[in-house]
């Protein structure tokens, strides 16, 4: 076994931001959103679930587990970055609870050990067991990396090695997986923190065993006196367990399992050397980023499955678009690109982060969308209320999904390689990376991604040769590169996506590349029939969209000449300076309609201004309509 | 109490219809898709449930004795006007089978006879079972007026009788109504029939029952010890139950229920003169017509709730708009023009009819649509499969229904007035029609819907003054109006939409009606904005739709600029020589596109030749791509 050589993540802890448009979103999410969220977890019993009583209500929940974890694993990295004693303790209290309901055998779960201790591993199919367990192992490690507790590192130890003991190859043990992935990544990360090989085969033996015939969760419905072909969601491609991952080419089913999975077989591929599933991995990637994922990176288009359709099937006002499956993709993708070192990979997690994904909670950090449609009518699948972000949600993975995203958000900027320093991200602030030897740090400042001009001031310990790759986004057509202020060509020494500046760097050697932000008429493939005829307007990586409030209702009537100049401008009103796009498009006037449905066409059109702001931001005004795929002429 | 003053559908026995539009149709119905029906209900068992064992399969279900009830009145008109020996023995057998299933008290249901005989009455709301009564009401009533045989009549008038006893006002009654309306007009029918006023009585009741508080179906869950707040449709909005009938003004919940009391309730209004009914169903109507209808006459878009959304909700690919529903708008329209007199409901027939009704049914008769989307894509609803009809359907409303409504076509044709003749369809044939103290003929020829040239010879037994009132089209804007070859106009004449001819008529005056039919680009409202920036083609009252046979894939790529001409041509091959129109318009070429999802916009639009076919042809031929909605330039 050869793990596949990979770039590393410069670690949280040696990434600082403080620019203009990150560093306010990730205090709001530290200093509003955490305890938000605390207070959600508290309040609805999810944080002392392990000391529920018979009668208290609500009753603890499957996944309530997960949620726990999840807001643990964000506040561990707000603590990795900002260390505060009053968060600690919190962390510290709910560790304690969850820790007091873990069995002596080292089991750990709140809904089985108190609701239906005799269920135990009866329901891997719809019940989130080994999902909870997954996320509680992300948690540990977390925290134990942020912070040097141990506690629920332990804790989860023993969790995994009793896990491991149930599940397996080996006559007794159960050849099963769950029905939710989670999981594996889940183990890696715990291999990789403790070197117990042990965790990464168990991984691999859960990647392995899904989808094989006869099926485990046929055998296991009917254990329990089901009829395996009464699954409500009918086939197996809901929890991607259709067929063996290594004959997947197709992202199916629920996105956020779909990617979860996905991100954990390249977790396993990479530890273990395995091209085959790699090669599944490139296969799925391809899939979902060339055929089933929104401009704004949110994937799985319906509410049914919680999931992926079919390819090219993008409706736009009924977009599911879940923010964890956002999220899940971002994950995804962060490790193929340690692996790949391909700034495709980069690029969708650039699109993700900066619309599909931050969309997700409000400007105030207080609410959270669970789905990011990509145009919103009040007559529309809400049921005629308008599209508003919620306080929390019974199903609530969303919020603290983002938060743990939000929180750790340095690890997706840099990476270090062989003697290489690796850009992803131009976000505002400073980091470590290891080069070869010494450490080099990376000051950038830049108003990204407002403005594309990036200045990076290099300080290695001392002078010394080796690779700045800076990556080339994919929505540029011009990038201009200077070093210590003289140009340097880019397409000579750029492949897949990174402009790569081999040289003897000194310290305080400055970098200025010009990324250029025009704004930008993208079109969808035209396989996309929802899209045909439209446009959406993006400007750097910004997704655009319109709004009511800025624009008044009938969006659809709006139509966009090709030839209309668009104009970008920094709106100081809106949310401390986005740049918002104004231009002079048409709009469809019905004149007069005398009742009646119905009638010959008599519509004309009419000059009229419009306004688009960054998609990530709509619906922190007045409610109503939204749009961002704009009628074409 | 006294009846509205109504015009009265001249019978069906007395309409002769001999066409080339509607009459091979017709003939395909009776020779075709009644032995269709017929061995469908026998095969799946529905025509012999009353002999059903313990043990056979499939088990009958709540709502089969409304298929067979449907069959039943299908066959009985079609014996109305071309009697036919071997069907009326399978009729008569059909009934024999159904009333050896009577209790000695009148109760028939072959579904609570045989699986829950403990279970009568106790669940109105979702079990249909005085929807199945009301089904075989109707049935009975038309094979006694086709065939003037009595037996199912009979047997219904006990079981009405039965259920009189069971349901009112009075102590020991139960003050239940039916969760899936229709015993109302079918009630008021059997009153009609024989005369016995306890029968509309008893759907008075149940019009003014319903959606009383506390609540009936809230009463009746608890009795059954379920939680009325689990209902799983939410709301008493799906069947018309969340206030009374008479507070009512917007369609909700499901739209067949809900037309069909609709229909009831006009029904009710009619024969007892009350105003206030009469105003609900104005309001009613005036809300499906205006602001949820689609431009074939389909409502409810919604699968969830088989029903109504919100106003100006018309989704056009993921419309349900289920063919039973289309049929129930047209028994509402049909009772309302006879107390209304106004063309604006003829109208909604002739839409329904020329489109979204029957497209529910394939050319050949043997085949069906249980929806009528506007929109069909591969990658649409149907999970990627074409879009095709089905020969049967597990819930088998529509078939049955559409064959009873062709089979009873003629009756929709004329009414009689007080002293006046209405035409409210062009329909090639003859039909009497009672005006004053004599019998009126009127032989109409035409070929319409593709031709708007009408002749109808007038022949009264006797020459006489009296009123010939013939509908000037809602879609018509110039029609021109002769009397035995002079030109006579039209709007000094025409009130609500109907051109009144007051003259003594001699047998053999000739009335020529010249209604124009150029093809018409139509535009929804504003508000619906699904199709802002978009036209459907209409030609007369049919409308048309662009299928993948005919214009290749993506259509969604289509331009149609105003200004392009469209020509409607006869096409010989196609079904017989329907009108299909053909025009130059554009389409968007992507060029090549390499890779990836989205790309700066570089489309350009070129020309390209478009044929349309009528809507109710769609998917007669090869499977592929359809749209309605065209966007426009």
């Amino acid at each position: 076994m050869k793990t596949l050589a990979r770039l590393a993540p410069a670690p949280l802890k040696d990434v600082r931001i403080d620019d203009a448009f990150w560093a306010p979103r990730l205090e709001v999410n530290r200093a509003v959103t955490l305890p938000v969220e605390y207070d959600q977890c508290k309040k609805t019993g999810r944080l002392d679930a392990m000391t529920w009583a018979p009668g208290r209500k609500p009753v603890p929940h499957i996944f309530w587990d997960s949620d726990v974890a999840k807001w643990i694993e964000a506040a561990a990295y707000s603590l990795t970055t900002h260390p505060d004693k009053a968060l600690q303790r919190k962390v510290d209290r709910a560790i304690d609870i969850l820790a007091s309901g873990q069995g002596p055998e080292g089991y750990l779960n709140c809904y089985y050990r108190l609701i239906e201790p005799d269920k135990r591993w009866t329901n891997l199919r719809d019940r989130h067991e080994l999902y909870c367990a997954g996320h509680l192992m992300e948690a540990a490690v977390a925290y134990y990396q942020g912070t040097g507790k141990r506690k629920l590192l332990d804790v989860m130890c023993r969790y995994a090695d009793y896990i491991d003991s149930v599940f397996g190859p080996r006559r007794g043990q159960k050849r099963g997986y769950p029905g939710h992935e989670e999981i594996e990544l889940a183990l890696v990360r715990l291999y990789r923190a403790t070197g117990r090989s042990r965790y990464l085969a168990l991984a691999e033996f859960f990647v392995d065993e899904r989808g094989r015939r006869p099926h485990y969760f046929d055998r296991e419905a009917r254990a329990r006196g089901e009829d395996p072909k009464r699954y409500h969601f009918g086939g197996y491609e809901y929890n991607q367990s259709h067929r063996p991952v290594r004959q997947q080419s197709e992202a199916v089913g629920h996105a956020v399992r779909a990617c979860y999975l996905y991100a954990g077989l390249a977790d396993v591929a990479g530890e273990t050397g395995d091209r085959d599933l790699l090669a599944a991995c490139r296969r799925l990637w391809k899939n979902v980023t060339e055929r089933r994922m929104y401009v704004h990176a949110g994937i799985g288009p319906a509410g049914r499955n919680e999931g992926f359709t079919r390819d090219y099937d993008l409706p736009n006002e009924t977009a599911y678009a879940e923010t964890c499956a956002a999220i899940a993709l971002v994950f995804f993708a962060h490790r193929m690109l340690q692996i790949e070192r391909d700034a495709r990979y980069a690029d969708v997690i650039e699109r993700a982060l900066y619309n599909g994904v931050i969309s997700g909670v409000s400007y105030d950090g207080k609410t959270f969308f669970y789905g990011n449609p990509l145009a919103a009518h009040p007559a529309g699948r809400t049921g005629g209320e308008h599209y508003r972000r919620s306080a929390w949600f019974g199903c609530a993975c969303c919020p603290t999904n983002l938060a743990r995203l939000l929180a750790s958000l340095g690890q997706y900027v840099c990476s270090s390689g062989r003697n290489q320093a690796w850009v992803h991200l131009y976000v505002g602030g400073s980091a470590v990376v290891n080069v070869g030897s010494q450490t080099v740090t990376l000051r950038t400042r830049t108003r990204y991604p407002w403005d594309g001009r990036v200045r990076i001031t290099v300080r290695p310990e001392r002078p010394g040769q080796f690779t700045l790759a800076l990556r080339i986004p994919g929505w540029c057509r011009r990038a201009a590169l200077r070093v210590n202020g003289k140009a340097v060509g880019t397409e000579a020494i750029t492949s897949k996506g990174y402009a790569k500046i081999k040289r003897p760097w000194s310290p305080g050697d400055r970098v200025e590349l010009n990324l250029p932000m025009p704004v930008e008429r993208i079109e969808a493939h035209p396989k996309v029939r929802q899209n045909r005829g439209r446009v959406a307007l993006q400007r750097g990586p910004v997704v655009y969209c319109l709004e009511e409030v800025d624009n008044g209702p009938a969006l659809r009537g709006i139509v966009l000449p090709r030839s209309a100049k668009l104009t970008a401008r920094t709106d100081r009103r809106l949310f401390g300076g986005a740049v918002a796009i104004a231009g002079k498009a048409l709009r469809l006037d019905a004149g007069d309609w005398a009742g009646g449905l119905y009638r010959p066409a008599a519509s004309r059109t009419r000059p009229a201004a419009i306004k688009a702001i960054p998609y990530f931001l709509w619906a922190n005004r007045s409610p109503g309509e939204m749009l961002v795929w704009i009628r074409e002429r």
